[in-house]
């Protein structure tokens, strides 16, 4: 079977040997027995010691050799000097899978980095998936199977829908707890250890496909598999699963301390960011945030769109909400005016703009909030609508009514996405998150909920085509590039350049002008010269056949004197641009995800701001715009001072062709800038002024 | 006595009447009566019912005039026809301050605004205070006081440190509830009404002086009278009080449900932000974080300083408090060598960078975490530490022994601020808070407190004397300003302006020219023109007497030409000014917090990243420094592209001293512009080029 067959068959195992296990249920061999016993695992279960006929009441086999019938998942609670032994056994005996508790791997460096490399290959060889070393397993709760021994994953789950996938072995268990106190289950918890085989985008790619999984946590530090990550996030986007993530190391002393923590490579965390935008990805830098949102989009879904509606016992908190929605980008649209007259109508002093406050009224006329519920829902066509209830459901009786309200409006609108706050008890939110309807105490959050599901249904409408094989037959010609050469390659990869003329003589150069239009630009061409201004070799602005022609004498005598060992090819000749937007693109490889765009505008944009935005290659015309709508200083692009817009069009096919010459070339690629890429006003197209190319040695 | 000692004996009334009580306690004028009863207010409790000769057990009268001994405190239940009777009674009878319930006032508009305005007054003439109309009271828990209708207030309230102010009644209703949940207490809730006559900055004033206050909370919509804030805030700050604030409306659909829902007039939110960072109040925007913080400041305290260390049993989790910590604005130092040594030989596999990860080994070695606590305490010279416990908590056997460490730790080590973090039940978070140690389940919360309670060690640390009264004796002359006059004007006030001499004739401008030093630039002045430019009335680069005489015979010539009916005053001379950084400085008047001043780097900076900050006048050059700081464009005055640093201490005291002019001169003042204001490289000053000054109609 494959690799890919065998991770599956390991995660929802129907036949588990537990080598190395034992009688004492409280050792890290007796564990995984009694968990999977205690949990009420109905595959078959296997301990395996050589010493015992009986484990924990099961038959013990002295060797996985002994196990009849397949065996889909081996747990390994062997000390690290037996492991490799261990499974070479179980790649013998065609084991699907194997977790390996044991530590002292590459974790610990020198000796332990060759040790681990040898179980991988003999996990490679089989196509058997090991897990770890150095894990603390997983759990696939569907299946009442903790493959672990953390005692968090032998305490009762509620049904779910969420699959987490954590680099941390501590933190799947904490999340395990987290998840019973929330009242939401999890499907998977998976914890990768030192990734010997198993990684990140190989669990991720897992739960893509498992149908009971809806939504998906990510704990990260740093991904290894970059390529493999890319492609599982593009599965996810496209199977319309929503993606939550923690990545740790988003500040210096993160990083810092996050490469004391994992012997991972972690990639620049700008391309994190970058990867998490063009994949739909949403980031969050909280742990409450993280089980917050995965937890309310697998209850309550997501909207259809971005407009939503607030529903408010408390005029100020509505604003609250109001300021909330609106910063993270939802809709706050205005309610119809007749609808705020009818509202009026009812209640006089209300608020009825959006919020829709039906004011301390209610405590007279406790059906007010139904009524302002259905009527924001019958007229107003919004995606979403959130309900602040106040202390309302703080009182025992009165989240029933309520229950029942929420419940009659989620089958009479069944496309709209609702969320509720109120102060309540941890019980009163498991009720109304049981009916569907997820339930804050924050106000805010509720609308974090709801700008967050509708940032994943923004994402999941994008055309969205992942195809990062768009090698070419041709590889790139052996450098060093000159300006010139860097120029007519990127042009042949359809990144618009000036136009130029390379002459080697005066009258080809008067030519050349001509035939390019004065003014133009003349620039010396050689191999050997890196710095052409500094030897005289860059002349603007020349205006005439007569300027071009003593130009030429004068620069070739100056560059001669400046730089006699230099050999000179001629000269470049291009028109002086003038006018349009200055911006700089570039390619960047990173050591995880491979080449990645940079763009930014040019000047103090990218000098004193840094603002510049990345996506890894190769993507579209339509994720190019999205990368330059994310600049702060978008709107010079827009026209500033009397200018005209420029053509964003042709700067997004730019950046688009670019990223696919630099997928194209991966392998060879060390880097590209080109600055200035000058964007002139819309109609006439954009084109880089200059270009450097590095490559990689060879 | 004094309208401030007035509030004062309100709120700590020794004496309360409440005008129409009823003696169903579930009436409005029942509620206050019976509140106060069963929280066992020890004051007098009067009340007023002309039908009853008891109300409730107590003896009630017939009319306010008939109650015996002082009264410090009327509650008026009555309804809003009636009211106004009633506050002529309590004047006629010398009440401190009355609460008044009813609304129908200046919310409703109209008719509403004078009726609401007549009893402003009648309170005005009798130094008698008024809170409301159409509000919820307070209470005032440290004397068992709930003077309002709010049942939530009748809840027992742990002994507390916090004042909250809010100007929502629900809200105000509502975080008495939160704060029992959150185990903590308030000490006041004020809430505001419609502000007739109390309104924020009276109730924050009197939280101020009010000794057992020591953390103040506001949840403000829009602040009525800003000057009074303004010192109010300053004297917090003075007093070492934190102040953390929810302000309502930070969008533009925030600010639109704001407007609907109160008829304050808001000033800008960017002021409001600006007030925030002068006067060193935290902005949070969530009703969770201002509770949380709130909270941990009282129980917690606030660090001497930056530096904190964090102490965790999970790897990621600490990577995660790393990350928060430094986002904002924490200093997490690592651990000296000699430390990090010393506990690697504890746990060889340990991160001992910071944070410091005990690893699971804790697991085995229970006493292992408060190991590495004391090793940080004794070694690193931190200011706070912070330590996670991952589920440790969560396990109830586990609290009692955390606690004594913790109890240990904070006797041991008194200087310093603690925070912890780990899943437990609300009553272990209690146990724990009531030890002096904030307790989170969410980690990153943890280092939120720390990072907001060093915010105030640094805003308290601040030299800061607000003296808003520095108006001057002469006041400005009449308008219009030229250019010229403007530029004289600033320059009197103590901001730097280039230096300029007029002319009346061509030899004149020859020798006005030579003593300024060539080029100079020349510019037509004319009270009649205003686009000098559009009439040939400037001139650049003159670089020689012969230059400057021609350039005056031509202007005059082409501007009489061109502006025939123009009187011509002459010419204004300034050297041509040739590098420095170009910036913006202005004055805007906010309709609440009066001058305000602007400063923003010149060109695209302003223009099309708005990338500007206020401060209100006036302030000192310590402050205005850090508003220039808080510019995204600041690297440009460090010098970019080789420039030399500028003159950032010039351009410093330049705003100050724009700060002083515009405090003095704020009754006449509509606006300031000063575009450019150059900085020269460092030490040689800055100056402004051009300026606009107008003054308020007349």
């Amino acid at each position: 079977m494959s690799r890919k067959q065998n991770l599956k068959r390991m995660f929802e195992a129907r036949s588990i040997a537990v080598i190395g296990a034992s009688g004492d249920a409280t050792r890290i061999g007796g564990r995984p027995v009694a968990m999977l016993k205690s949990m009420g695992y109905r595959g078959e279960l296997h301990p395996i010691n050589p010493n015992r006929d009986e484990v924990q009441g099961l038959k013990a086999y002295p060797s996985i050799a002994e196990v009849p019938g397949a065996v889909d998942l081996a747990i390994c609670a062997v000390p690290g000097a037996l492991v490799e032994d261990v499974l070479k056994q179980c790649a013998a005996r065609g084991v699907a899978g194997v977790i390996v508790f044991a530590g002292g791997f590459a974790e610990v460096g020198g000796e332990g980095v060759e040790a681990q490399a040898r179980l991988a290959a003999i996990g490679r060889e089989a196509d058997m998936r090991i897990i770890g070393p150095n894990c603390m397993g997983f759990a696939n709760f569907a299946l009442n199977m903790p493959a672990s021994f953390h005692p968090a994953f032998a305490r009762p789950m509620p049904e779910g829908r969420i699959g987490l996938v954590s680099q941390s072995g501590a933190f799947g268990g904490l999340s395990a707890i987290m998840a019973m106190d929330r009242g939401v289950g999890f499907r998977h918890v998976l914890t990768t250890g030192n990734e010997g085989d198993v990684g990140v985008a190989d669990c991720l790619d897992y739960l893509v496909d498992d149908p009971g999984t809806e939504v998906i946590l990510l704990y990260i530090e740093g991904v290894r598999d970059g390529p493999a990550f890319l492609d599982a996030l593009a599965r996810a986007r496209k199977a319309q699963k929503p993606v939550v993530a923690v990545k740790l190391g988003r500040t210096d002393a993160g990083a810092r301390a996050a490469q004391s923590h994992t012997s991972a490579l972690a990639g620049a965390d700008a391309i994190y960011d970058a990867v998490f935008h063009q994949f739909g990805v949403h980031r969050v830098s909280s742990i409450e945030e993280f089980f917050d949102l995965g937890a309310s989009i697998a209850v309550g879904g997501r909207p259809p769109g971005d407009r939503t509606a607030l529903v408010t016992v408390s005029g100020g908190v509505g604003v609250l909400m109001a300021d909330d929605a609106a910063a993270r980008g939802l809709d706050v649209a205005e309610l119809p005016a007749p609808t705020q007259a009818r509202f009026k109508e009812i209640v006089p002093y209300a608020g009825v703009n959006n919020p829709l406050d039906v004011t301390g009224q209610i405590i007279n006329q406790p059906d007010l909030f139904e009524k302002a519920m259905r009527l924001v829902l019958d007229e107003g066509d919004y995606d979403s609508v959130v309900g602040f209830q106040g202390a309302t459901l703080s009182v025992p009786e009165n989240v029933e009514p309520s229950l029942q309200m929420w419940r009659s409006l989620k089958a009479d609108y069944p496309d709209k996405t609702f969320a509720v706050s109120s102060l309540m008890s941890d019980e009163a939110q498991h009720l109304f998150e049981g009916a569907g309807v997820p339930a804050f105490r924050e106000a805010t959050h509720a609308t974090r909920y709801v700008a967050a599901g509708a940032h994943f249904t923004r994402a999941f409408a994008t055309d969205f085509a992942w195809n990062p094989e768009v090698r070419e037959t041709t590889p790139l010609a052996a450098g060093p590039y000159t300006e010139a050469r860097a120029l007519e390659t990127l042009a042949a990869a359809g990144v618009p350049v000036m136009p130029t003329r390379l002459a080697g003589s005066a009258e080809a150069a008067v030519e050349a002008a001509a035939a390019l239009g004065f003014p133009v630009v003349m620039k010396i061409v050689s191999p050997d010269i890196v710095h052409k201004t500094d030897v005289g070799g860059v002349r603007l602005g020349l205006g005439s056949a007569e300027d071009v022609r003593a130009a030429y004498g004068e620069m070739m005598t100056t560059v001669a004197a400046k730089a006699p060992e230099a050999k000179l090819e001629g000269v470049l000749l291009a028109p002086m641009i003038s006018g349009g937007v200055e911006t700089i693109m570039g390619v960047h490889v990173d050591p995880i995800f491979g080449p990645a765009v940079m763009f930014g505008l040019g000047g103090v944009f990218v000098e004193v701001l840094k603002d510049v935005t990345f996506r890894v290659a190769p993507f579209d015309a339509v994720e190019a715009r999205r990368m330059i709508d994310e600049i702060r200083g978008r709107a010079m692009l827009d026209g500033v001072r009397g200018a005209p817009p420029a053509d964003v069009g042709a700067l997004a096919e730019a950046l688009a062709a670019m990223s696919r010459f630099a997928a194209a070339h991966r392998d060879q690629m060390a880097s590209v800038d080109v600055n200035p890429f000058v964007v002139l006003p819309e109609g006439r197209g954009a084109m880089a002024l200059d270009a450097v190319i590095e490559l990689k040695d060879a």
